[in-house]
């Protein structure tokens, strides 16, 4: 855990970032959102190394935000599925993907669209849903991929360094 | 900005990590939301080495979060000011304030309390006002020391650790 702890904040911001700040974690957490939930999904989507993805994800069963739920018997395997406390960081991961797609999305657009299940409108400002108004929750949207959804990873950031076009993996 | 981007990922979430998910950035941008502007009050707030808080300065100000102000001419000092991008960056602090409320916060309740300026009701679900249910924005509200705000640091996570009681910094 060495680093990522802020010492002497009494603040809910440093006790949350405590517990989900770390590198990776977050990505983590949205790749559950988005319904990959065992292990070798989860380490193919990141492309991270298996010892750090297993230690964010002891991390996240200790601290109660995953659980892990064998869905095999012979021989056991486990999936990480979200608690009902995981699932209310969900607003905090939609929020810093509602900035990066209006600040750092490719010239196309978002990678990803969060469609509303009920009426098939977008998830807008305050997670309300801009074709009906509802106010949505993790369980009432669906990922699609978006007009972004082919761009060439990193075109904005690291083109210098990203060689390989792929698609989003959403 | 070894080990702060995550290659091959073409989404919205892990881009707006790359600019704001290194350590100390959200919490630097939680100081200035709170008023602290200049270089020492948030050294002294964070107690962060001041080369470390440097660099998460000038990043923030290089992507266009912050802007560096003159407040004095002679000598020559400044302050850091939220852009219109770095005010976007609100509702991800806002939700990892209310997750750490909810989760993390000391027994005696939370450290800070956001009001709406207006009516002075607590900041409630998808930042809306608990009292007039007015949609709050950043310049909306501001920040009171909360039940919490005087408890012992570290008593959930770090009592072991911290030996220093100290009061909210709100």
């Amino acid at each position: 855990m060495l680093g990522s702890d802020y010492k002497g904040q009494n603040c809910s911001v440093a006790r949350t970032l405590e517990l989900v700040g770390e590198r990776w974690t977050i990505l983590v957490l949205r790749d559950v959102f988005l319904g990959r939930r065992r292990f070798d999904q989860i380490q193919q989507s990141l492309g991270v190394a298996r010892n750090v993805l297993a230690a964010r994800l002891d991390r996240l069963v200790g601290e109660g935000i995953l659980e892990k739920v064998p869905y095999q018997e012979r021989p056991v395997r486990h999936e990480y599925r979200l608690t009902a406390k995981g699932v209310d960081l969900w607003p905090v991961t939609v929020e810093l993907l509602r900035w990066g797609d209006r600040y750092t999305a490719p010239d196309a657009g978002p990678p990803i669209v969060l469609r509303h299940k009920g009426c098939g409108g977008e998830l807008g400002e305050r997670r309300v849903c801009m074709r009906c108004g509802e106010s949505l929750q993790a369980s009432d949207v669906r990922a699609e991929p978006g007009p972004g959804a082919g761009a060439v990873v990193g075109v904005r950031r690291s083109a210098r360094e990203s060689r390989s076009a792929r698609p989003a993996a959403a």
